[in-house]
């Protein structure tokens, strides 16, 4: 039957991930891998994990298995409200930190709405952002802060003089996806002002955050003003991706808005998963593995660093993150990583093009030179040193014949 | 701040659960609680469960805790698809079946579109269907199948009258929630004969088709029209809720729209979780399992209408349904469940109250006669035979004194 008539507007403004899709038809440990946002299976503490699962039966019996709370079990709020010093009212669990951004933009965003970000962006928020037909408008990053305000206030004031209403803006502030670049304070306490000023909320995400390898932490975009900033926090990357768990901290008038949204979503978080959650994170496992996974990551950032030093040709820039997962590479403007990822994927090593993190490019709006078709986003967490080590120098080698 | 003005136009639609606000307020073991749609917890092998979860730890090592696939881990659907009989490539993992309902909506449903539904119906559905602003119709059931084709008939000439477009009938043939009712194989095949009439989709949701009690199996409307008929199904009543795993079955044309949606929701379902439920299912210990759970709960229904038969002031009737979790009450014309409840939950006994299934009462249309006011729905699943024993004849006593 046909089912083009049945579908919803939204529908219409859907696009598939291509990393999702890349993922869907290699397999990832067939080749050189620096596509991926995934952790190190290594750093999964698997028979902690088995140790704890056999204790949180024990405790809960039934109870972890049965339906629980919407806002989250008890037990993983108040974990992350010791660790975090947010109040618990104020604390939703979100069945993955995706869904976090995906709640975030059902609950404020009409169609048309402005969503504005910094140009490149994460590419599952732009996917989220879309699919509620958000007018998206990205901000390219400046390094001098009076230019980083300007680059701010001319956007925001071209969109009003549009007569469009902007209703958050999204940052992940730390070790950017895909740039793995930070926002200073100062440049944070810009954006706050100018959400102040504005009216606007801002929508911080912190997945990577704890990751930090070197330099000084800097204050949550949260914590410098909690009503006006939404919070998401994930498990993802200092435990593991498969739970799918993440939270949300809130005002509590937004947050309302969001516990009953996901009562229509999906009733709750998973209840188990929440409780091995709370007994890693409270009994202080989390922090020992997440020391000996930045230990182990930064060796990785290092040598990936030291690599790209020794082999990549000249014309070739790139990023060096504090943290996280990814660093940016830059190639002379009239490359195109998109097509050349064909090459690439041939020789077994594959990237993602910097092009699918780029708001025009996402949107349409293809400006030469400004689409990001001559980057890449290259993750440095999931290979072994070893692999990292080969691959690089195979790409280096490529793209030393194709440049 | 306020936030008044940042809100979408779909949070004027949302409204929070009634019963999830009850279990917000009640400790549900602390009262006798004919309220929840909860499980046994003593279905639950807790034991059986904790050798699985160490031997997926075992077998899969790193993969088990990893980012998955969208549509959900191979092993699982190929598990669904040995169990039922459909394609692998119709399969769609879901982060539980709320999530299904959730997801079908998003994909068909713009603003004053209609959805048609039997009136009660289940309030997840209703509160996401009325999230995306959908036009709820319920159909009441008509036991003359000349007499139920007519009344749907109806209420779709009617709307189509308005100018209006269907997109698609929402059903749970298998032991309704809330009435508890079946679908006949007659009644079934008249909504799909309407559906290709008018050219809607039938959603037929079915968590509860494998707690069968009595009477015969019924042919699923998906295997009736795997086209024209999306199937959503649950693990919460054949293994355990806390898991929120749940299934759809559909056309791959309505499923890839799905699969899109799914990436920017959440990326994938809870992978270790899905792993656990494959190994549950492959290896027979699910059906092992279910095979105690319908024995337990046929007695508790058995019991419920004995027990409502012997204490229930005679002017009360309810349903006698043939499997699930649920029966329905309808008292005297004049009755009001949703005031009556203070008086009950205050003597220590919960219920639902019927109008928090009437659509005509969740739309706000609310026709004295036609707003389900006079019922009550009631779960005979939860609580041990002697709670249950104990709580109808407190029930029946205050019942009659109120009448």
């Amino acid at each position: 039957m046909p089912y083009t008539d049945l579908f919803s507007a939204d529908t219409g403004s859907f696009f598939r991930s291509p990393v999702r899709d890349i993922f869907k038809k290699v397999d990832l440990n067939s080749i050189y891998s620096f596509a991926g946002g995934y952790p190190s299976a290594e750093t999964f503490p698997l028979d902690t994990f088995r140790e704890i699962m056999s204790g949180v039966i024990e405790k809960y019996r039934g109870q972890a298995f049965q339906y629980g709370a919407t806002q989250g079990v008890t037990e993983l709020r108040k974990a992350l409200s010791d660790r975090y010093g947010v109040p618990v009212e104020r604390i939703q669990i979100t069945s993955s930190s995706q869904q976090g951004i995906d709640v975030c933009t059902r609950v404020m965003v009409d169609p048309g709405d402005v969503i504005l970000t910094s140009n490149p962006s994460y590419l599952g928020a732009l996917q989220s952002f879309s699919s509620y037909r958000a007018d998206i408008r990205g901000v390219s990053h400046e390094e001098d802060p009076v230019r980083f305000l300007r680059a701010y206030t001319d956007m925001i004031e071209k969109v009003l003089a549009e007569g469009k209403k902007i209703k958050f803006l999204y940052m992940i502030p730390d070790f950017q996806n895909p740039s793995g670049e930070t926002l200073s304070l100062e440049e944070r306490k810009i954006l706050i002002r100018l959400a102040q000023e504005y009216g606007f909320v801002i929508v911080e995400d912190s997945p990577y955050r704890e990751l930090r390898y070197s330099g000084e932490q800097i204050p949550t975009m949260y914590s410098l003003d909690p009503d006006r900033v939404l919070h998401l926090g994930s498990f993802s990357k200092i435990m593991a991706p498969g739970f799918r768990l993440g939270w949300i901290f809130a005002h509590p008038d937004l947050l309302d808005k969001i516990y009953v949204c996901k009562q229509s979503l999906d009733l709750c978080p998973p209840v188990f998963d929440q409780y091995v959650a709370a007994e890693f994170l409270s009994s202080g496992l989390l922090d020992r593995n997440l020391g000996k996974s930045i230990c182990l990551y930064k060796e990785k950032r290092d040598l990936m660093l030291s690599m790209l030093e020794e082999h990549m040709p000249s014309s070739v820039r790139w990023t060096r993150p504090e943290g996280g997962l990814f660093l940016f590479l830059t190639l002379p403007e009239t490359f195109d990583s998109v097509k050349f990822y064909d090459t690439a994927l041939g020789n077994g090593v594959a990237y993602v093009a910097g092009a699918f993190f780029n708001t025009e490019w996402i949107s349409g709006r293809r400006c030469p030179g400004k689409d990001g078709l001559n980057t890449m986003r290259m993750n440095f967490s999931f290979m072994s040193k070893e692999r990292i080590r080969e691959g690089i120098i195979l790409l280096s080698g490529l793209l030393k014949e194709s440049l």
